[in-house]
């Protein structure tokens, strides 16, 4: 094959991809799509190194299939003889690992917080609440929990700060009191188990500055959480209506210019059209970005996958062994004060058509 | 002191260092400012930690010192009783560094590279041109420019495709050649001194892929390098028109959509009110933002530092003995093609007001 059939061959193959999902696809993606394919035979492991929403992803494997390109087969993903051909004619390589293997590719060590804090929280979420798909739950591991307060810390936004966690199955309210450093941290969940257990584990641990408050996002912030924190986290649901109401409320809780925000957003739910469209939002809402960090957080598998949104798109089925949602670990600081409104949203704030999990 | 008084006390030091600077500087910068002179009281170390432009940060702590809040002796800083005091009643804490040791905080390991690339460079950069005033130079530490390879490695940025070096006392683009993997690369420079070195080691070396070309980045690009790469390296200059220009000619480079981009902006020369501008004109121009490591790369102390435009700034002096300028690493990739003029740039591109090192 030579590379002007090669290339030609993927145009097709974009087109058809692009004809039958409305998410969007780029030459890039099938490149990176067919790096991964070159790199593990794990589907898990080929989502998590593509970096491209599942949706599109899912249907590219399935036109690879349909061409003789891929196989399918008990949960494993091999390119056959054609598709290696294709692969190596366009110029694709595997992808080259260089993850840091000590800090898992974050940059910041959570072993550098007291060894009580890591010991106790550990303990802590043996006990936690499994997560749930009604309210797009997933947490992340323990050792994410850990590094994003470590971050925080190292940049000035836990010690002597009062911080909201909106939306807080991973329990990063409960890692960040450990620490004693905060002056308030306030968890706010729609769902009552998380309340209850955060305000149980408050009580038993004497974490005094930390409670925790059910709230649903689709409601308006309460007046006397407005400008009221230094630093908001949270880990939204990425339809871009979710994500962006979640942020506004975040936003619309910071006292001022200074202050922080901390979100995740990941490749599997989210193109990179997407993450630019939340790039103009949260500048045009007056915040300036000062952290990225790819794959930072890795979240347990949780127990409703076979009846995730996308589990019918994969094109061979076998539960995952390993971490393979990652997202990405956002840090935001204001400028200015955001003019944004503090109003109801209706309806499904879940789904869009990039949405993968719920 | 109560909060209250601390609170109006930073107040009045803010509003009479805006007075003196013609720089961003906010309740958040001063923070920052005394947390990291709550850490060390090494002026270097002070500067690194405070994440503020040098402009502001030192007309702040001119400030701190006719107040008789800090004192600075030998090249030592260290608040009196009082400014610890004032620190305190605001509550600010000491930096906590939670860095990871091993990758000194990248979240990439050069070690991930064949040996023989590392020690090749490490030989190649023993007989490397001196850092000169005149182009705004000064390179980083062999560790940063190896781990921006190894990162652009993993990323599918090198194997296979076409890079341009945009300025290239880095040493990007030999790090590049050695790995092998790059289709070919074109280090492109002002200094006539890099273009012979860099030809010179591609002789010796047998690196037929690599290739110095003399350019100054005021001129158009040539129109045999428009859209003509995969990818493109650069660490631009940080007034705002010299870094929009850089930027500008990197993406004109560039093939198309899914095209990479690689550049370091600091914090001593850029406000994040710079930063903002950056990433919204970096959106305007198609591209998105993929990657933001802060504190990636460490540079080299170059030579001229005591005729630096800020050296006069500084209240006590002395030579820094370990690295102090740091910058972060981004990572865009473009969504559409760019519409930007191909034209040349007239006048002075390395000053504007934050402007610290020419």
């Amino acid at each position: 094959m030579t590379a002007q059939e090669a290339v030609e061959h993927l145009s097709r193959l974009l087109k058809q991809t692009r004809e039958q999902v409305p998410v969007p696809f780029t030459e890039r993606d099938a490149e990176r799509a067919l790096a991964a394919l070159l790199s593990t035979d794990n589907l898990w492991e080929a989502i998590r190194l593509s970096r491209v929403p599942l949706r599109a992803l899912s249907t590219f494997w399935h036109r690879l299939i349909a061409e003789g390109l891929l196989e399918a087969r008990d949960g494993a993903l091999r390119l056959t003889a054609n598709g290696q051909a294709l692969a190596q004619a366009l110029g694709v390589a595997p992808v080259r690992e260089a993850t840091c293997a000590h800090c898992e590719g974050r940059g910041v060590d959570w072993r550098t917080l007291p060894e009580s804090v890591v010991e106790r929280f550990m303990e802590i979420c043996r006990h936690r609440p499994e997560a749930i798909q009604a309210y797009d739950q997933g947490f992340v591991t323990e050792a994410t929990t850990l590094s994003r307060i470590a971050f925080a810390w190292h940049r000035g936004d836990l010690e002597g700060k009062t911080i909201i966690v909106l939306g807080d199955d991973d329990l990063m309210s409960i890692a960040a009191a450990l620490t004693g450093a905060p002056a308030r941290i306030l968890a706010v969940d729609i769902d009552e188990r998380l309340i209850q257990f955060i305000n149980e584990v408050a009580r038993r641990e004497g974490l005094e500055r930390l409670e925790a408050v059910r709230y649903d996002l689709r409601e308006p912030l309460p007046s006397s959480w407005l400008r009221a924190f230094d630093t908001f986290m949270t880990d939204p649901t990425e339809s871009f209506r979710g994500f962006k109401t979640t942020i506004e409320r975040g936003l619309l809780a910071l006292r001022g210019p200074g202050c922080a925000g901390y979100f995740g957003l990941t490749h599997v739910e989210s193109s990179y059209e997407k993450w630019a469209r939340i790039q103009r939002f949260l500048l045009d809402s007056g915040a300036v970005l000062t952290d990225l960090i790819d794959n930072f957080s890795a979240y347990v598998n949780w127990g409703y996958i076979e009846s995730m949104r996308s589990w019918k798109w994969l094109p061979t089925h076998r539960l995952p062994e390993r971490p393979w949602y990652y997202s990405a670990l956002h840090r935001i600081e204001l400028l200015r004060l955001p003019e944004l409104d503090n109003t109801a949203v209706a309806g499904d704030i879940f789904s869009d058509e990039e949405a993968a999990t719920t």
